[in-house]
């Protein structure tokens, strides 16, 4: 095998799942610069790092996000903190063709948050808000967000309770070979 | 330090970025399927999993999409192969409020495959595709993919011709802490 090969990485990827009970344990500072940092190191059209991120690490405010969000309350109230991934709207693409590059942009960026998290030992969830429109004006309401961003998820983060065993989703259906 | 911490899949995470231009070796059908199985991984909105991935290993494919596509040219060119991320319309939310989920589990799906190449030893760069409509009908065009699948981005991959510095894009000020 090719030592080039990060067979470590690719176990992050495959091990990473939905973790939704947490443990006590806090998360230092430096923890979460290390995934904040991970989420930034993602690919955007243009290199035009259309996100934002607002930690949240106050119980009452996770408590009244868990209170006005009709999704992920569970996690959000027993989570140790949680990362609302946003888009920048002065950030976005002016034609209207490419404004959409901004969700796909902040995705890649939540997917690397998820996966360092995994790799930093900690459990997290993607609770999905944008693009359903009465979500969108709950985590608004609860966190005071200025219309400048647009909150696309929220991610509870905390150390795991317990094991979670990640689904195989592999399907060779979803491949096509076009030669 | 904590034993648990995977240091190698965040230098995976950190040390990936878009690599145009490949050698002449080839990619073997087992990394393929490793890649692909990355890309799957990925968490998606209610576990639609609402992608499929069109493989294209034939040079003269690859030449009529450089031909017709208007942007990637150069990269698609000189790829040993290419793999189009899309969307599977059948996976949609039928809620139109949430049919843009797919978007973001695409772009998840799209961001586990380039960490799994970079993982593996090899490059390889996300050109986006939607949500221009040109550049999704110069797909279209060149590859016949039916209207049950939007394709969303197109990626060549290929080990690296040359070394490349991943951008610092580190900025503390695209984080906010509200407590």
């Amino acid at each position: 095998m090719d030592s080039k090969i990060n067979k470590s990485a690719l176990d992050c990827i495959m091990t990473r799942t939905s973790v939704r009970s947490y443990s006590d344990k806090e998360i230092s500072r430096e923890t979460v610069e290390t995934i904040l940092r991970a989420a930034m190191a993602a690919p955007s059209a243009m290199n035009k790092q259309p996100w934002h991120f607002f930690v949240i690490r106050g119980e009452q405010l996770r408590d009244t996000i868990a209170d006005t969000l009709e999704y992920g309350r569970q996690s959000l109230r027993n989570a140790k903190m949680a990362v609302v991934v946003a888009g920048d709207r002065s950030r976005f693409f002016e034609d209207v063709e490419a404004v959409d590059y901004w969700l796909e942009d902040c995705s890649a960026a939540a997917e690397n948050l998820l996966l360092a998290a995994h790799a930093l030992g900690l459990g997290a969830v993607w609770c999905g808000v944008y693009p359903i429109p009465g979500r969108i004006a709950q985590l608004r309401k609860a966190t005071g967000l200025s219309g400048e961003f647009v909150p696309m998820c929220i991610i509870p983060l905390g150390y795991p309770a317990g094991v979670e065993e990640p689904k195989d989703k592999w399907d060779p259906d979803k491949v096509t070979y076009l030669d």
